[in-house]
């Protein structure tokens, strides 16, 4: 349903970028915006520039982090023109509104800097990357250009959703991003304890497990699970009320073979 | 091929929606643009907001009319986001898409002004219009936004075939513009001279007329032939060389029943 979808823009700079977000977005039939960080909001330059969509700019919500924003979202695309060395999962514009349009709960789109896009940290908060393709040549794609893209396929496949009545109410959403978060938070600090990660670099690792865990999209009894195996090995990890003298030998624990 | 699109703007009032359009088709692939009256061109606005594609403007033809700018194109488009009275026949953006790119010779694409798009008049010089749809209640799609979408989806097209291979020259385009301008001069005077059509009052029927022969698309040769058949209709008109007595008997030219 498009009033599921959140669209999400991070760091602009020029407020006209967020009146035309806007206005693309309700030509679209979509009406729920979220600012992160932008430099000018509101601003009366965003109000022209949204030339009557001033409802959604009036709605817009604002907040300090990406992580904040999507604390309710429970499917996270993040958009991207370039094409990223990460092997992350990666959808084409029909493709994201398809999914998203069929899915059950909260979507967020998210759209980067008008000049750098988003991080790879910011990426690593997303289930799917959408890529736009362009011309290699010249793929200064503007931001509200971006979003009028995906708010046109969004509005095309709804279009074509109410024709079929193929939307379907999922009965287990996968879990929101908050959950996810904190699953991750725990995972990190679980890898961390039990010394499997090295806590001053632990990125490259985190990225790929985000990766993985992303790409399973868990239900909230099954992050629950993941969690509880978490726990188990951290008090695994405790140190045994009868130790061990230091520098001893090099003890093995898993069996022969 | 996306180098046989030709992407037309009719009576563009604010410079910046130039700039912003030259953006959206360079972004994807796309270099000519032709200008039907703008307001002000060049202006420092459009550099602006073309933000890099400013060959584009460099290269952009300026004319004087529709017609003019359209006298090389074979495959003649009219975008739209509101739904026409007419019953002109219609494609979605992606529809168009491909069937520009399949396509042999020149192809444009027209977009209108700001606040009244394009009029009767100038539909009646496309072979199509192009429907993009918009929220019923807010369809205030933005003329560069417009021109995105489309690019877009010539983009999309453009690259799923050349994976294909299937773009097939055609061995005879339709006949051009001008050649249907020329015809439906013709096609106007003969039935004023033939008594068929009212002078004064010619748009209703010349624009169905438009419509049918726009949906057949004739090539050259058939041009030809239909405006033989043209100027036999008025040689046949010129009175016979022995007049009949004015205000004479109501003489009906069909055989009996």
């Amino acid at each position: 349903m498009l009033n599921n979808i959140q669209i999400i823009l991070v760091g602009i700079t020029h407020p006209g970028n967020i009146g035309a977000a806007a206005r693309a977005m309700k030509t679209m039939g979509i009406s729920q915006m979220r600012l992160v960080q932008p430099k000018l909001f509101p601003n009366v330059e965003a109000t022209a520039r949204a030339s009557g969509a001033d409802d959604i700019l009036a709605n817009a919500q604002v907040f300090d982090t990406l992580e904040d924003s999507l604390k309710d979202c429970h499917l996270v695309f993040g958009t991207s023109t370039r094409l990223r060395h990460l092997t992350w999962p990666t959808l084409a514009p029909k493709a994201c509104a398809e999914k998203s349009l069929k899915f059950g709960g909260k979507v967020a789109i998210i759209f980067g800097r008008e000049q750098s896009g988003l991080t790879n940290e910011e990426l690593e908060l997303c289930h799917f990357l959408v890529q736009i393709s362009t011309n290699p040549t010249f793929s200064s794609l503007n931001v509200a250009s971006a979003v009028q893209i995906l708010a046109y396929e969004l509005h095309e496949s709804f279009i074509k959703l109410n024709h079929s009545g193929e939307i379907v109410a999922l009965e287990n959403p996968p879990a929101s991003a908050e959950m996810m978060g904190h699953f991750y938070q725990h995972l990190e600090q679980t890898l961390i304890d039990i010394e499997f990660l090295d806590p001053d670099k632990p990125k490259h690792l985190m990225r790929r497990l985000h990766r993985l865990f992303n790409k399973i999209q868990p239900i909230d009894s099954e992050v629950n699970i993941l969690r509880g195996i978490l726990t188990a090995a951290q008090k695994a990890k405790t140190p045994p009320p009868s130790p061990l003298p230091m520098g001893g030998g090099n003890v093995h624990p898993s069996g022969g073979d």
